[in-house]
């Protein structure tokens, strides 16, 4: 694929929950149609999709005939398994690339791969058994995180250490998978950086977000993040890099503690981003536009922002807060179409503007 | 229906083009999903409609099974016929009302209905004969317009007179519709108010729109408009009279003649209407989150301006500049999906933004 994608094209979207929901209003924006892959019936993404196929990531015919359909083929998230991947690439270009996933499908691989950058990170150690792990805290110590190597999200799949004394404990909860001890970082605040790289190797970052976590997930990201012009900086500099290094084509997020000696990154994402979502009511050109953009070959559009904005989750019970919410002019609402409410499922967000 | 459509609540909309596509998207935003009724295949609103009725408006069966999926019915376009309205109406709510509908339906009736508000117009007589005809022009005088009263749109349906001589001409182009000969404007500048009105009485309005035609077909929308502060108030005082008088609910645009005299109304649609594209990147809501909020029984959101915008609309060959278009980062870029480019076509629209 090497001109940029004409209106009409369909852009292929594995997942089909909010994020791909959101990736397919951006696409319809720009001429596209979307085609949303998804196990799981009735996704979020299904009410504005142009297509949906209902099936397994194993179902070999199923990604057969979808990718069939499609121009060039995208993601929601990193989880992909490989032999869908390995398919799928022989059919139709996939945006962003499979080296980005490689490396952010895997906790260890991805730190080897940013230390290597030069980018400060947590230190870190490979946990694979009761042996490793004993040399991990002896090589780390504690208070540190254990964390699986790969799909972890929203908190899950980690066990803190508050002491040596909890390592046979934390390594019990990783049930035998291959996990990453993570040396505690004692950090003043998080930002993240959603940045955009499109196919001629254009890039564009969103002004820096800080976030705020309740019970392992995002609660809030402002902007603008209250830390200093310089780290701002950095971190849309240490992003760039990266996404450089990996000849990356799309939007992805890139988090960072903020330290008294500097930023550390926590992790990447090859995708949009939850603490991009301010980019909506921030921006003219939002994430999942830019990443359309990207993904079909086109130049990235302005994301410069022009409203200060708090991005506020709204998980289970918050959805009691509508009658409020929607009274309020000063907030600009993005639900998901889910129809259960459940404890922790996120089920929209909401942006205030804070200064228009 | 008294209180707030709950999200996961279907739209109906009647109507599949641009504006049900952006209609549905807006819906999307708030968790509802739409279902779209439309006579043509694959209309641009179906690549984000949850659901599409592809049925003739004289289809009952077809009317009635939509009907019933459905919580409110809301629609694109004015010119429904009326016994689809009246099947409908006996089912869901449907919004704006009849009584809009009715009104703005018929060029006669509309003129009567805001002459009797009190509200300026241009001079007009009822036209059904070559009689009435030659009374009309002599009480009207030229140069001077004669409209079909019924299902004009973007200059179609519309003969000018440039004399009296012409009278004979213009009514022949009539093929025996009932018309109106309206007197001509002598106008400095055309605007419109895209104004909102709550199901509890609530009125907002967005900034008055600065609108050039082409061929009959919107050109350009400029916000702010270049026209005193005061003109511009009296043009919301005038939009919002209308909508209280007819205890509306639903999103309408107003369209005014400039003169030296003060504003004349030149027409209403009772809908989203292209003059008001331009809010969807100048304001926090936009007239379609606005008109689905209203249909909905929600509160109205904000509909102050953040942003200066040039909205224009793409026609036909005017694609061939896309290239450029969607490098410009000024430029935000709305396309309707559809798949043939045909001369007069609305094909897509640009949301320039001349100052954030």
């Amino acid at each position: 694929m090497t001109s940029p994608l004409v209106p009409g094209s369909t852009i292929g979207i594995l997942g089909g929950g909010q994020l791909g929901r959101m990736l397919s209003v951006a696409a319809s924006r720009l001429g596209f149609k979307s085609h949303i892959f998804e196990p799981s019936a009735n996704p979020p993404a299904a009410d504005v999709a142009h297509r949906v196929t209902t099936a397994s990531y194993e179902d070999q015919d199923a990604l057969k005939a979808f990718a069939e359909t499609v121009d060039v083929i995208t993601y929601e998230f990193e989880n992909i398994p490989t032999s869908a991947l390995d398919l799928l690439e022989t059919l139709r270009p996939i945006r962003p690339g499979r080296e980005a996933l490689r490396i952010s499908q895997d906790r260890l691989i991805e730190k080897a791969f940013l230390a290597d950058l030069g980018l400060a990170i947590a230190p870190y150690a490979d946990v694979t058994d009761s042996t490793s792990m004993t040399a991990a805290v002896e090589a780390i110590g504690a208070p540190s995180i254990l964390k699986t190597r790969r799909f972890g999200y929203d908190g899950k799949g980690q066990a803190r250490l508050k002491s040596a004394e909890d390592a046979a404990e934390a390594l019990a909860e990783m049930n035998g998978a291959p996990a990453v001890l993570e040396g505690f970082v004692n950090f003043t605040c998080e930002i993240s950086v959603i940045a955009a790289r499109s196919a001629d190797g254009q890039v564009s970052a969103f002004d820096p977000g800080q976030n705020v976590h309740r019970d392992g997930i995002l609660h809030t990201t402002t902007v603008p993040a209250k830390v200093p012009a310089k780290l701002q900086m950095d971190a849309v500099l240490m992003a760039a890099k990266i996404l450089n290094a990996l000849d990356y084509v799309g939007v992805m997020g890139v988090e960072f503690f903020v330290t008294p000696q500097g930023l550390i990154i926590n992790e990447i994402a090859p995708r949009v981003h939850n603490s991009g979502h301010w980019t909506q009511n921030g921006c003219v050109s939002c994430q999942f536009e830019q990443h359309i953009r990207a993904v079909a070959g086109w130049p990235l559009g302005d994301g410069q922002r022009h409203s200060d904005v708090v991005m506020e989750n709204l998980i289970g019970n918050d959805m009691d807060r509508m009658p409020e919410l929607m009274a309020d002019p000063t907030c600009a609402l993005h639900l998901y179409g889910k129809a259960d409410v459940k404890p922790g499922r996120k089920m929209a967000h909401v942006n205030r503007i804070t200064k228009g």
